[in-house]
């Protein structure tokens, strides 16, 4: 298995934790969003949509990662990401829907570079859009958790899954926007359980090897 | 079953196409975003996040559009909306997640309200980022299906599912902005022959009961 990822991209560390979860060996490969290797035509061969990560198992190459989450979780079942009932996988999956469709998508490095390009966003009013949406999304993940009954040492229950695999990564992203997390007090119970867990901890930005 | 919608919300059609896909009979239930109705208490108790659409079922409420999809094709699996095989899955779903985690996110309105609201787009201003992250998006849907080998009379295959799903009501949105679609030419054939179909033609959102 191989993993084209970059080491500040929170879709590449999801995907980071979930292989170390899965326990699944891979080889790693490093590509520079700031440099525009992903842009590059040997990229694009391999992911058409030229975004990070890119999961290769068994000769296949597959995009998105709560695509690829998916199917790592159909092809290596244990430990499981999501439970056995439909009604609890159809939580679990809203909670990472919140981080993956709400949040990341108005966050990533894509839409700060075209607002700082194009519409000529300063340094402050970026950072003033990256909060306001951290804000948006992680009341509506806190309000989710807190109504859902479900939420234990994780998300859903006594294990990590799916939503905890997307709310790290995006909790990371925000404290380097020193965006203020207080008001989301399961929230952050959750991820710091989370961090205690070496598939989480390890994984981590700082410790990839491409990081700087 | 009950649906909780608003007639021009794409993920709220997405919904409608499923639900008219698998034969499933619901009563709706119209939620008027310009009016603010989605932040009202009683929708807040339904859905904690605010947004559109929720789909009860067995006196569950659940959120998210794209979980929503997974739970009844997993609680009502004829006609399936997913390939049998793992990797096929994780193809069609990446698929539906260029839509909604790369093109909606961005275009949805609270996000265009938000443009105009604080950051003080003109109205040219905000066609003009919706046509870029529409271009943006259906690149990346076309130069996908293209390399994917498995485009057939629909996104994956001969049958519609998760992805013609998510990319139909895409296409409206796009329409609606005058967006020019003619770059996408394999997409826009998928899209057609979807609007063949009853499913589709039927749930668009001019004929839903709280169209204006």
């Amino acid at each position: 298995m191989e993993l084209y990822g970059y080491f500040r991209s929170s879709a590449s560390y999801r995907l980071r934790i979930a292989l170390a979860l899965k326990g699944l060996e891979y080889e790693s490969h490093y590509v520079s969003l700031p440099k525009g290797e992903h842009r590059s035509p040997d990229y694009l061969k391999l992911n058409p949509q030229g975004l990070l990560p890119t999961l290769v198992d068994d000769g296949v190459a597959y995009g998105q990662s709560l695509a690829i989450l998916e199917y790592l979780d159909e092809s290596y079942p244990e430990p499981p990401f999501l439970p056995d009932d439909p009604s609890g996988r159809a939580q679990v999956r809203a909670l990472a829907q919140i981080v993956a469709c709400e949040i990341h998508p108005l966050n990533n490095l894509r839409v700060l570079k075209y607002l700082q390009g194009t519409w000529k966003f300063s340094d402050a009013d970026r950072d003033s859009w990256y909060r306001h949406w951290i804000a948006d999304g992680f009341q509506k993940f806190e309000a989710t958790l807190a109504a859902s009954g479900e939420a234990g040492r994780f998300c859903f229950g006594d294990h990590p899954g799916l939503a905890d695999i997307c709310l790290v990564p995006q909790v990371f992203n925000a404290r380097r926007f020193d965006c203020p997390l207080d008001d989301y007090p399961t929230t952050m119970a959750v991820y710091e359980r989370c961090m205690s867990l070496e598939a989480f901890e390890t994984t981590q930005p700082k410790y990839q090897p491409d990081a700087f």
